[in-house]
Formats: structure tokens, sequence, C-alpha cells
């Protein structure tokens, strides 16, 4: 999940090009969004409206609509559902810009300008309890237990995480473990609801969950090498904030694991800091590169997205369901 | 609400005596709030293990329990429905601990010192969504759509309750108003599940509501009250914490609907800081005390708990009516 909070909903991604087959839709749910979020209360209302912008890509309810558009009909509650989910990922987006108090000390300038800590807390739970109450709103408890449980095991993921700041001995199964929780169980949950409210039967459901987890875990990974290796090249010369927050993602753990004895303890001083100097940063991109490290990660994050990708397989040949093959695809190319 | 998040768990307070009626009942809460919040990470499990204690009173619960019992047959949803509502009440607590850029500069010794504001909203999250989850396992979307409205409701006055930070134009009808939602909602949500899950009819269902939300209005009333003259006397020696957050509440929104001219310009000049002097402090006690403004509160505060008394008197008699009648007492006569 990104860390930095920015309105980008006007800028038009490669991604969002992809989206052309549910257009309407796409619409239809800004509406939804404006709709639900307002209050007779200048100060509420000018939050909310700020928060129908910060998710911006529309990434989440994209998936629940084609898959929808993929497996069968879709309906009005898929219309509601695509706006539940973009509001659980805003109010992440939201808390996630809460800052600490460490934060505070080392970053003063990035402290959201607009509003303060409060603010965010309660626009987060704003919107996380609005998207409870219009989930609640459909005709059974499946869209709630559904959401409930992803949004609680996303959660779990991210205490997880924290739990983990600094601890560089995570194995790849507790890293799988961590991402799976906090990025890939609510784009399960999306592919789940398109397909359960598209009258999909319970085998196509499932694999559909099941797609949506893997293309999850895939974008979570190149994500994670894009915060080390950036948009410059692979050799990791713009080590981002995953190292100043102490995370030990998919690329440092395979580095790790190469190597034992003294160099192994170099990589852990190396890495024991919250705010690497540049030869740091070298350093750990020469071992990275020295490893394969990079390319060890991207190529499993493709094998995640072709294992997504082949859950597509069996479905019926339709522009919705070539897009989706076009996002597993996208998810593991992009340079952003 | 309390700013002030502390362990309480194992004081018995006065109100808890009245619980004797559902003693049993409130265990079997504690051991489902037990069996829902446990993690197989370490650092996940004490967070969630510190969450079960936040609470401490458990009053919600008790007005969810003591409503079944007083109009009809408690079942195990009302168990869960229990824990729901702490978990809820918890979340709040959790994040209203959250501290602020400001708050971080002016009170240090305030950081909460165990976990960082990183992990407070995480936690505070991992309870709203469990509470979420653990509502839609029940069989029909009433206690999910209750409750998301509910919470709803108290996120948006909180945050009306930000926006009017430093506004002490703030009328009567909107301090009721932002109270009504902040405090009131989740009692009235309490009432309203409790009767409705014990098979009560509708029209008692939302009197019971109305009585719940009139005993939050009462409670946060007398609250107010005791924020700004605290255990040692009525004429506001110990001028509280809401002065600091520059909260418009009833006695000081009296007080200023009593004067006009110099003399309100000369209290709303006193009211512009967000650290009141000594002096101040003992100047705007003493207007408090000249207009009355505590007496005024006071008898504003005991209206409202004879109203929610009122409500109760068309249900049989019995000792857990009686008991809800005893809380309309308490809430106002409490001095802590």
């Amino acid at each position: 999940m990104s860390h930095v909070v920015n309105a980008k909903a006007t800028t038009e991604s490669p991604m969002q090009e992809l989206f052309a087959p549910i257009r309407a839709e796409l619409v239809a749910v800004e509406q939804a969004l404006r709709d639900e979020l307002h209050s007779d209360a200048p100060f509420v209302d000018e939050l909310l409206q700020y928060g129908c912008l910060l998710g911006g890509k529309r990434l989440r309810p994209a998936l629940l609509l084609m898959t929808a558009k993929a497996v069968g009909t879709m309906t009005a509650d898929h219309i509601k559902l695509a706006a539940v989910v973009e509001m659980i990922h805003t109010a992440t987006l939201v808390h996630d810009d809460i800052l600490d108090e460490a934060d505070m000390r080392r970053h003063l300038a990035t402290v959201n300008s607009r509003w303060d800590n409060q603010t965010s807390v309660l626009l987060g739970d704003y919107l996380f309890t609005h998207a409870f109450y219009l989930s609640s709103t459909l005709d059974s408890t499946y869209a709630c237990r559904t959401i409930g449980e992803a949004t609680n095991t996303v959660c779990e993921g991210e205490l997880r995480q924290v739990g983990n700041r600094g601890n560089f001995g995570l194995t790849e199964a507790e890293y799988f473990r961590i991402i799976g929780a906090k990025t890939a169980a609510l784009c399960a949950c999306c592919c789940q609801l398109g397909a359960h409210y598209a009258g999909a039967d319970e085998e196509t459901v499932a694999r559909l969950s099941q797609f949506g987890f893997d293309l999850g875990v895939a974008f979570q990974i190149a994500d994670d090498v894009l915060d080390l290796v950036g948009d410059e090249s692979d050799t990791g010369k713009s080590l981002g904030t995953d190292l100043e927050k102490q995370k030990a993602t998919l690329p440092i753990i395979h580095m790790l694991s190469q190597v034992s004895g003294r160099e192994k303890a170099q990589m852990l001083e190396l890495l024991d800091t919250e705010s690497p100097s540049t030869q740091t940063r070298s350093q750990l991109a020469e071992w990275l590169d020295r490893y394969q490290s990079i390319a060890y990660t991207q190529q499993v994050a493709r094998d995640r997205a072709e294992r997504a990708r082949m859950a597509l397989e069996p479905l019926p040949d339709s522009p919705a369901r070539n897009v989706l093959e076009m996002i597993t695809h996208f998810v593991v190319s992009r340079s952003h």
C-alpha cells in the first residue's frame, strides 16, 4: 500500500485505459461515492469530498466490476460494493498517513499540511464505518461477512508487519503471510464479491477469489521491488522507504539467504538503521545486484501473476476476461 | 468519551455493582472477547490482550444485556453483540489516544509509552473490523445495519466536534447534535439491539432505543460538567481538558448566552487559548458560578435522564428494569 496520500484521480494511467469495458459502471461508482459521502457540516463535507478523490486508480472497484462482467450479470449491488471497497481502500490510505512520534521528529516536512492526525484518524474511521453500513444495505449478510473478514485480515497483516519492524530474520513464508493479509486479501474479496453477486457458481467464486489473491500477492511483490529500485534501474540505485521503515521485503530476504558468516553480519549491520546513508544504500544495491535478488524477486512476482492468469482459463472468452488477463501482466511490468 | 486510556478492568465501580442481574452474561462477554481477540503472532496477540482490557466499565455491553433482560429473552446473539459494542467502544478509545502534531509538541509526556501512533491506529482498525465481522455472523443484516449506522454517526459527530474546535459561537442545538452523534448514538444502538434480539415488538424496540439515546445525552452532559468542575466542587476549580481542546460544552455555551457586549468579548478572549493560565481558569470559574451555568447544565442533564427513566415506565417490573432506572440516576450523580 502507498504510504503517500495524494489526490491522483485526474491522471489517466495505462491501467485505467484497460478499464474501457466497465467505463459506465466506474462512472456510476464515482456517483455512488459522491452520493454516500457528504455532510451538512461544511468541515465534514470538505473532508469527505477530499476522501472521494484519494484512492485515485480505482483498481479495487475495477477488479470487482470486471470480475462480475467476466462471469455473469452486472447488478446495482455491484456498484454499491465497488463503492464500498474503494471506501475501505481509501480508509487504509488515510490511516497509513498518520504519523508516528518518531516520524514526526525525523520528517516534519511530511506532515499532512491540510489536517492533523486526529482528523485523519476520524476520516478513516468514517470511511470504514460508512463502507460497513453500505454493505449492510444489501439483502443478505454475505457482503458484510466477506468484507468484515477481509478488512480484519488486512489489519492483522498490517499489525504483523509492524511487529516485524527491524526483523531481518523474517522468513519468506512469513513475508508471504504478511503481504497475503495486508494486500491480497482485499483483492481476493473484490473478485469474490464481483463473482458471487453476478450469480456465478461456488467453484467459480472460489476460483476468482484465488485469482484476486494471487494478483494481489504479485502486485505487492512488484511494489516492494519498485520501492527498492524505483524507475531508475535494476541495480537498486534509489533504495526506498521500506528500508527506512525497517521492513524486510523479498529482495532483502533473498539477499540475506544467499550468504552467511561475516558478510551476513555486515549486511544486517548496514540494514540496522532508519536513515541509511548514500554509502549504505549503494553497498546494499551492490549486494542486491551480486546475488540477483531483484531478478529473483521479479521472477517470483511473474510466477504468481502467471498463476493468477491460469485461474482465468476456464472462463468463457470475453473482453472483461481479456482485461483481467492483461491486468496480470500489467501488475508485474509496471514501473511506477 | 474519555480521552485517557487506562486499563481499569479490575476496579469495581458502584455502577458495576448494579450489574448483578447480568453477572453471568458479562462473564460470557469477557470470554467472547478473549475468544475473538487473539493471534498466533505474539506482538499482535499482546496488543489484542491489552485491547480486551481497555474498555473497563463494560457499560455498553451491560446496557445491551440489561435491556434484553428487561424486555424479553436473552440469547447467544446478545453475548456476541455485547462483545461487538465493547470492541467498537474500545476502538474509539484507542483512536482517541492518537496524538496530534500539536499535542506532541505541548504534551510530550502524554505520548502512549507502550506503542506508537501507527500501532494505535491499526489496533483500533482491527477492533472495528473484527466487530463488523462478528456482527455479520448473525442470521440477518439487522445487527450489521444498526451497528454500521451507529458507528458512522459516532464518527460524523467526532468530526463535527473537530470542525468546531475553537468555535465558541456554537449553539445549544449544534452542541446537542454533536453529543447525540458522538456519544448517544452508540448507547441507543446497544439498547435497540438488546431489545430487538430479545424478541420485543417494534414499538418497544424504538422506545428502548430512545431510552439509550437520552441516557447517552445525559451521560455526556454530566461528563462535560465533570471535565470543568471535577471532583472538587461546583465552582469550577479544576477547569479541564475540553478548554485546552477548545471545545465549547454546555456550561460555556450557557455562560456566553447570559452576557453581551464587553463582558462577552472578555470571556471569548479568555477562552481563546489552548493553555489557560491559573488566573484564566479561576476567572472562568467565577463567571460559571456567577451565571449558574454549572447548575443550569446539571439540571439539563437531570431532565434528560428523567426523560430516559420515563421511557421505562411501560415495561413490566423486573430487577433488570429497576437497574436501568437506577442507571438513569447514576449517570447524572456520579462524581468521576
